[in-house]
């Protein structure tokens, strides 16, 4: 048997283990985590320290060194990112349905663990902490497969936590980090369908993609976030500067940030050339249709490629719209199913909108920066799905369990012909 | 462009439109179909004929010929499945939750079609007008792959439904039926990850095997119901022989029929042989271990591969077991997470059972036959998932859809130093 397939095997049984824990015992068990993250917290260093020291001599720098480098706040944030978990809300155990069926039989739909899931990721060794907790406070068991420049510091954490489940009796199997590295394993790993639930990867679109494209074990992604605008005819055109500067320029690198300006043309006159100035005064290029630069002069002309893209930076392609209906069309068309914002006074628009938009997270009148598992009320995020199953947009540790079925009766059978007792033995 | 991606082109596009309908519009569009199919009942009759000869004259018979063949009442049948249909719950606009955060935004998370649903099924011609029904009622498209033997059928009953739809000025791509049966163009409309949502396989082991196997979409599945019956210590034994002829004999070739029964060794040398008595006079063939052969003899011994099979037929597996963790063991190893059954009155015991066992149904004293959406109070049924992820058992109309997030502000930004209006625009 192949290597990746044992240690899958123990991380199956493993999850057993996990399936078994109360909500007092995960709670325990993440708390004495964020505790042994802060007690190692020398070792771990030094292990990232390496992982720098080789990054840097591969010439890696920039925001990539800096996703890889660890310091004192930067542990203590992942500890207490461990502790935010261990006090959220169990969702194993929780009774969504019950119903009596008209023959006695009590139907419950009860959240059980999806089983063992694969986390496939990159540069940041924060994550073999914090998803690690997610999936164990669902009550699952994980495989990590991180990147190969944070190795020693993903080793050194995933250290620290096996020894935390060694002391707490559950079998450390239930946090395996798999440190062959190769492409052949990692394609191996996502095709061992019999022994994984669920392979949840994060990072850039190219790893996204591999994933997507080797898996056999269900995947759950997104790709980008195209994140559009639209500013009604009717909207407060206030709110949609800030909504805009917010969307554009507060964190330009992540996965809500806004990609696309669409403008109903009765406000294109008024609104664009202010938002134009206060977007360039903050460092952002435009790129426009005709009609956007016929009324911001200077400014590039936007291709459909400039449409379809996720910059990830200080660019925004602009569209002025005839109506909301050709907003909604263009949003059909180059949009991710990430997140799209509409501003506007009008709720007959807002719910037209919201009505024919069918992406994971639709904002009326809020920025698309509220994206997010945090500020949406799910306490804590492994990911945002634009994969329209099981879970659709931010996921939380709700996103890691599934409902099943458990149903009580008194002996009921189907076919009344099944009673043979009544005929047998009547004595009964 | 290929014709497959074409046709899935055009049943995404239409899926937008299904998107838009609302719950009456849906409703009279089924009523609609369940009364064109009674209408045109002789034409659907004439080409199942064809499909029934054609059948006859490649040496099909028995249980495939019977799956294929209409008659008027089963044309009834069908129709009055698609009524039954028009008549449930509309899980699309749920609203599940509803939270206002903090800052003041209102966070919902609301239901929505998957989009475009792919069904790959064989010869059975009353899927094409059931499935369809379910998925459309779900506000979704739906791409029919149907098995060969059935085409003709098919192709009438697709076409009868096609044409209310397009009386319903709804694109009639919203039902698309592939009649292209080649291998290749089935595994091109499963790598369609950019237009097809879900793909669901209904049909043998070998198909569903080839589907998951080439699929890039996702899929949900259930490969084998290999169900369990354990009879505990404290079982009420006349509760525990109705299950078991329920299980076993009501309907032998189905998923949710009893393939192992595991007794507890306390009530095992009363229990097995009445058991062994009332099974044996319905030509039950019974597979036992050691202890179940001394009690019953004759009987044959039961292999690993025994203890793992669907029988599909009247063979049951037996064994006695040590205790409750044995018979929990037995399923933790050889369970295909469908369906187990517990026999108890002992309530711990039973709780220890559902605790333990991650099948997508469990039952206390209720016979595994229940294991089916119309019984468990889902109205109708796509399939049953043993997949653990979306959905898992029984999958209704909700099964679907999926939750998405509507957030509605009053132009709330995430970081305060995006409100420009306030410095630039005083006046505001």
């Amino acid at each position: 048997m192949s290597e990746i397939r044992t240690l899958a095997l123990a991380c199956r049984d493993a999850a057993q283990a996990m399936f078994a824990l109360d909500s007092e015992a995960k709670r325990r068990l993440l708390r004495d985590m964020a505790n042994a993250l802060e007690a190692e917290r020398d070792a771990i260093l030094a292990a990232n320290a390496r992982d720098v020291q080789q990054a840097t001599a591969k010439g890696i720098q920039g925001a990539m060194l800096d996703r890889l480098r660890l310091d004192e706040t930067r542990v203590a944030g992942v500890a207490n990112a461990v502790r935010d978990i261990a006090a959220l809300p169990d969702p194993v155990g929780l009774i969504t349905r019950r119903e009596t069926r008209p023959n006695g039989l009590e139907v419950e739909r009860i959240r059980i663990p999806l089983g063992v899931i694969a986390m496939i990721y990159e540069a940041r060794p924060n994550v073999t902490a914090d998803a690690a907790a997610l999936c164990l406070m669902a009550g699952n068991a994980v495989i990590l497969r991180g990147g190969s420049e944070a190795l020693h510091s993903n080793v050194a954490i995933a250290g620290v936590l096996r020894s935390v489940l060694e002391k707490h009796d559950i079998p450390v199997a239930a946090l395996t980090l798999v440190e062959d590295l190769s492409r052949e394993t990692m394609v191996e790993l996502l095709q061992l369908s019999d022994l994984v639930d669920l392979a949840i990867p994060r990072g850039g679109e190219g790893l996204i993609r591999f994933v997507a494209e080797h898996a056999r074990v269900p995947v759950i992604k997104h790709y980008k976030g195209v994140c559009h605008l639209y500013v009604d005819a009717s909207a407060d055109t206030s709110h949609a500067l800030n909504l805009l500067v917010d969307g554009k320029t507060s964190r330009p690198g992540v996965c809500n940030a806004l990609e696309t300006l669409l403008v109903h043309r009765d406000v294109a006159g008024s609104f664009l050339p202010q938002a134009a100035q206060v977007l360039e005064e903050r460092g952002v290029e435009l790129r426009g249709c005709e009609r956007s630069r016929a009324l911001v002069p200077g400014i590039r002309a936007a291709t459909d490629d400039d449409y379809a893209a996720e910059f990830l930076d200080l660019i925004l392609a602009v569209r002025v719209v005839d109506d909301l209906g050709a907003a909604i069309g263009h949003i059909q068309r180059f949009g991710s199913d990430h997140t799209e914002v509409i501003v506007t006074r009008d709720d007959a628009a807002a719910g037209r909108f919201v009505q024919a938009i069918r992406s994971a997270v639709v904002m009326v009148n809020a920025s698309s920066r509220f994206s997010d598992g945090g500020e949406l009320g799910l306490g804590a995020e492994i990911g945002i799905s634009t994969t329209r199953l099981h879970a659709y947009g931010p996921m939380g540790a709700e996103a890691l369990t599934v409902e099943r079925f458990v149903v009580k009766g008194q002996g009921q059978v189907r076919h009344p012909s099944s009673l043979v007792v009544r005929e047998t033995f009547e004595t009964h």
